[in-house]
């Protein structure tokens, strides 16, 4: 093989939101397949929010990348070469192959996807992580009962826009949040009973008169001044599945007070919420192939649309990793790598 | 009947700590039972944190007291007069009666005790509402799994000394919280695995010692400097049953910053904890019976024992009120009132 590899690096640990300096695009050789691996060409970089923490060596969830190491994140990927009867050059698989145009993965950590079947780079959105993000937190956290509001925000992204239609399929009241007319309208497309944009002037009133009994679910990826505006229309026993923060990734310090730490705790004891962090790694034994079945057959159905935010090429990960945080895409975001 | 009555009554809402001249002491005519209620000569009135919210008219799970109501209460009294065959004149019940020396209630709405099982004021603590409190949280919300490590606050309070002594009978780690030294003594006595002074300078430090293996679950009825010196010692997937904040109820602006409120968030998520408010009622249908003949079990074999901290006169109820909210009672807060 006479082509090279091209890899993103972390090079330094950003502070605050992620600067071209905090990385370095490299070439460097095309790794080689050791027995029962296979050799992968990526075609679809995924980018999430979780990768900020990655970047960063604060406590978390999993172990930071190492500086100098790719960075980490789901792919499709073409195989180029097989060292593992199960896979045949020219699969294309779900695989964790990183920040980088080549990379190497033992075959069982593969998962072989069907072109006929979807479109290939829906396995990083909708019925992908994201997806089933979105499906286990509602399900499994939210519990909803037909009848209850849903409220959601980031409500174009994956998780978001995923949530809010699962909940119309089981009969609930969706109200999306987004930012700007432009993805508001488009809530309302996908079949949200309601939609608010988190930027006007007069957000709380509107969230206030779109939930006029209250919200039983809110589902939480963004923190920040919607979960503030969210938190005293919570009824009894509602339930908060927290899936991320996004709104507090690049945040360097504790925000000034006061101190509203002791106000959500009062609600939580006042109202018996439940509030639940989570992975969806926890529910993927239990839930996951009930997840793909039921999904891929509301896909068909047309009850569960989905939009991707690609962008060609590999060098422009890091600045559309930054306008994702910023919530300047617009459905879940893809690098198309080859 | 020519007895009277004394009502103590919610003259103001208090501001913070409540004042003398929060309430009234009065005396009134002895009220009169109708069809199907009995008339109660109040023996001991149960003195609870909860109360500080009724006596407030911020939002709560419960309506505030009415400005010249009697303030309410659970009571332990004797049936003086019958208009309901279910009872007997000298029959001692269950009642909630509130902060007075007689009361009027519907037969079916009182409990008849044993004065040879128990000591009849356990009816207001360790066999109580506390003590359920205790088990219901601990068991459904907390589901302690052998080996685990169970913290709680307030810990020779009446829900903590039987949330740490349950736990121990369930085969976990007990370490206590309490301030000063006569309580953490007693917290030994209980068989805490340790017990920790959280009015020590070196309380994190104390915290961290005892618990070698982080915390698995966190019962909170405290809140405070308490709460943030716990949270960091969560570990992946605890669970905090919120069942009080007594160090909150007399707050009455936000604290100064910075704003934890994100911070707790980022715990939550990056932790996989579940937070889940709660009032025992919820639990009381399908557990309240299994809790009776469990606790009452556990306390004739010697695992459940229980500290009563007793003061003689209704007249006393709002001084002996506010040093428990002050941590300054010693095991159940009850008035002796006749």
């Amino acid at each position: 093989m006479t082509e090279t590899n091209t890899q993103i690096l972390l090079r330094s640990r950003p502070v605050g939101e992620p600067t071209a300096e905090d990385f370095s695009i490299v070439s460097s050789a095309v790794p080689v397949a050791g027995e029962g691996e296979v050799l992968l060409r990526t075609r679809y970089l995924s980018l999430d929010p979780y990768m900020r923490g990655r970047m960063s060596d604060a406590p978390s969830y999993a172990a930071p990348t190492a500086l100098g190491d790719v960075l980490p994140g789901a792919t499709v990927a073409e195989v180029v070469e097989s060292r593992d009867p199960s896979r045949e050059v020219g699969d294309v698989v779900l695989a964790y192959g990183g920040w980088q145009a080549f990379s190497v993965a033992p075959a069982k950590q593969t998962r072989r996807l069907d072109p006929d079947a979807a479109p290939v780079s829906t396995a990083l959105g909708v019925l992908g992580m994201p997806g089933f993000t979105a499906y286990a937190g509602l399900t499994q956290i939210g519990r909803p009962k037909p009848g209850e509001t849903v409220v959601v925000a980031a409500a174009t992204g994956p998780v978001g826009a995923t949530v809010g239609q699962i909940a119309k399929v089981l009969g609930c009241r969706a109200v999306g949040i987004a930012g700007g007319p432009e993805k508001v309208a488009h809530l309302t497309e996908l079949g949200f009973d309601a939609a608010i944009d988190h930027r006007a002037p007069d957000f709380k009133e509107q969230l206030k008169s779109a939930v006029p009994d209250g919200i039983d679910i809110y589902f939480e990826n963004v923190g920040g001044h919607v979960w503030d505006a969210v938190l005293p229309r919570l009824n009894k026993f509602a339930r908060v599945p927290v899936c991320g923060l996004v709104a507090h990734y690049n945040a360097t310090a504790a925000p000034e007070g006061p101190n509203r730490a002791p106000a959500l705790m009062s609600h939580i004891l006042t109202k018996s919420l439940l509030i639940r962090g989570f992975i969806q790694d926890e529910f993927a034994r239990d839930h996951q192939r009930e997840f793909l079945t039921e999904a891929t057959g509301w896909i068909a159905e047309g009850r569960l649309r989905y939009r991707e935010d690609i962008t060609e090429g590999l060098e422009n990960a890091p600045e559309v990793f930054n306008r994702m945080l910023r919530g300047q895409n617009f459905g879940k975001t893809v690098i198309k790598v080859s």
